[in-house]
């Protein structure tokens, strides 16, 4: 399903996976295999004490980022063309198919904050919510963002049950309680938090190498009918605290160097807190894919709905970690940042279905005749992304999601 | 400075201590000393495994009501005028004054949800920052919440840094950042979740008993200047997320039994999900006091600013159960939920100097001639809550915080 090539030498994405039944241990996914980073530090080819025994990358998190890259540099060695004979025996020892090992969530989440960094997508929600009143003033000012719930955050595969909740149409009397009728997604990547900083210690914007461990793939699942109802006046809750997925792979900050592009330009310019020296945009592309199970019975392969890329985003990853601990506000290891729902400026490259299909009025023409406005049940919602140039390339697989009702 | 009688065989709330430097324990506040539970479990006093060697109330707190309830009816034996020679001699060597211990945070805090199920509160709210639009057509059905940072959630006593931050007054042309102009308290208290349920699995509002360990007072401090300009559209985020203080005794949910009283009436009738056999209103005093670095100098006593009752808030525990699960989103042992603030319908009985000073266009007027719209500098907020009736007493102690510039 995806390819070996993107996770190369490049990449060495970390994660944490079962072996042996239900034995958790730290690893990297490597091609078509993952190896396993308990028994390098185990055959002491790995010296890294955090990854010994390690259920949740948390720990080594925590540990910041000269060890984070002193170990990257390690495992390349290990594992490139140069490593000795011995070091070759060893890693072969510790490595497994990737299909024998099943990943696992591989953080312990402390808090989840979900941004709302694309001004496409704000600009695109707010027309289709609040004609006349399109992008709030407050948005080119300061990244918008506000806080999840990290206890519904599950790994990429988890089924997605349809939520309940109350619903009222702008035309009816009351609200009503059942199955919401407007099941979307929403097309992020999140970063994930280091070492982290005292109560009451702000983070530089430049810091981000220090603090970011690296990012992953997210769907925030949104039942735009619940959400409607109960977001005025403190924000989103139950519309959006049933289910987030994300990817189990986390591709660190350093195989994602070679892919920093300039940011897009700001007018106005923002407060010196929220200035970075360096810019902090990523190119990396993103697909949305989506089969039904009419698809799935006539062997249809998912089909992709949208794409688009990290690198438009307004805010990036170093203006939303100094607004965040701006405050004092302390981040912690292992806690996530969703950037926000991804979208571009072109027909096509909306990140949810709630703008692809202008709220369910102007439905997605699917194979067979088929259309969609939002979800149905037996859905299967695919997000993929990749960065790659001339020199490098860099997967982050997938996050995988069937909608059951 | 706390009544031993508010912590007698009536109430018995769990907690955490540091005892013998920086060894932490489970413990019960019993009168002016608390008991080491690891060490009555060690002497094989008590038969509860999650309680030894615990540093966090969570394991107790996930084994559920029966455990609870049968722990606590065997403390009060062992503490009760009928305990043996043996078990009082037992007793003796596992407690200590309480000013010899250091309580800790009591739980490690999964997710943090703050309602905002104050009626009063919320038009109050309204009537001051949406004139027109007092109480919004969503508050009579469903309880409005969101969710809050738990990385921030500090034990009473920890000093609060006035947060920086962005406001942009409406006559500005754009924001500035600095320190807030308008920090500001909620007087609220909050439940603690027990063992939880499964993904996907709703809880019945009237499930109480077997998913709410017990109360403890908490402060939600807040920044109103922060707050007003990025709230929209996603509700609070900074303005909040500098801290939250609880206090260090979690009351039970048993210990407050007898102070179950009648809940308010509410047109229209919530929908089915949100009805409860039994009534979950209780009947808690709750006081606010302020003191100023000014009154301290001349000795003045800190000044009870409000006073207010639990008993009348429109949605009870129950109904946040219900609602905060009703989408199939997971609680754990551990999460906390803030009620909101607690404000009456008279004069004097808000909860916090938004309301009580109109957003500060109607300062106190406090002893020396001194006034508060908000919060200064040096100025020390205490919390406390006490139910008391014929028959029972039961006291929450305090939640205390000193501003720090």
């Amino acid at each position: 399903m995806i390819d070996p090539a993107d996770y190369g030498l490049d990449n060495l994405p970390f994660g944490i996976v079962a072996v042996d039944g239900d034995r958790l241990v730290p690893a990297v996914a490597f091609e078509d295999r993952v190896v396993d980073l308990d028994a390098l530090v185990g055959a002491k080819l790995l010296e890294e004490e955090s990854l010994r025994g390690a259920s949740t990358l948390n720990a080594f998190l925590g540990r910041g980022h000269s060890v984070w890259s002193s170990v990257r540099a390690r495992l390349q060695a290990l594992l490139g063309p140069d490593a000795s004979g011995h070091e070759r025996a060893a890693v072969v020892r510790a490595s497994r198919p990737r299909e024998d090992v099943l990943p696992q969530l591989p953080i312990a989440i402390g808090d989840y904050v979900d941004f709302y960094s694309s001004l496409e997508h704000a600009t695109n929600v707010g027309r289709i919510l609040r004609p006349g009143a399109e992008l709030l003033p407050n948005y080119r000012h300061l990244p918008i963002g506000y806080h999840g719930r990290s206890g519904t955050v599950v790994l990429s595969g988890t089924s997605i049950r349809r939520p309940n909740g109350q619903r009222k149409p702008p035309d009816a009397n009351a609200p009503t309680f059942g199955p919401s009728q407007q099941l979307d997604i929403e097309v992020e990547m999140a970063w994930i938090a280091g070492p982290g900083n005292e109560l009451g210690r702000p983070i530089d914007a430049d810091a981000v190498r220090g603090h970011v461990f690296g990012y992953v793939l997210l769907n925030d699942w949104s039942a735009r009918d619940i959400q409607a109802w109960e977001y005025q006046p403190l924000g989103p809750f139950l519309g959006k605290s049933f289910a987030t997925s994300i990817s189990p792979w986390i591709v660190t900050l350093d195989a994602l160097e070679p892919f920093r592009v300039a940011e897009p330009v700001r007018e106005p310019e923002p407060l010196p807190y929220l200035r970075a020296r360096q810019p902090w945009a990523y190119d990396v592309e993103l697909e949305l894919l989506l089969q039904t199970p009419r698809m799935r019975e006539h062997a249809h392969p998912p089909l992709t709905i949208a794409r688009t890329n990290l690198r438009g985003m307004y805010w990036t990853v170093a203006q939303q970690l100094a607004h965040v601990t701006s405050n004092g506000a302390t981040i912690r290891p292992g806690d996530l940042f969703g950037t926000g729902t991804i979208s571009g400026a072109t027909a096509g490259s909306e990140g949810s279905l709630l703008e692809l299909t202008f709220r369910g009025t102007k439905p997605l023409a699917l194979p067979g005749g088929e259309t969609r406005g939002f979800l149905d049940d037996g859905d299967i919602v695919i997000m993929r992304a990749r960065a790659i140039n001339a020199t490098h390339r860099v997967g982050f697989g997938e996050v995988v999601g069937l909608v059951v009702g």
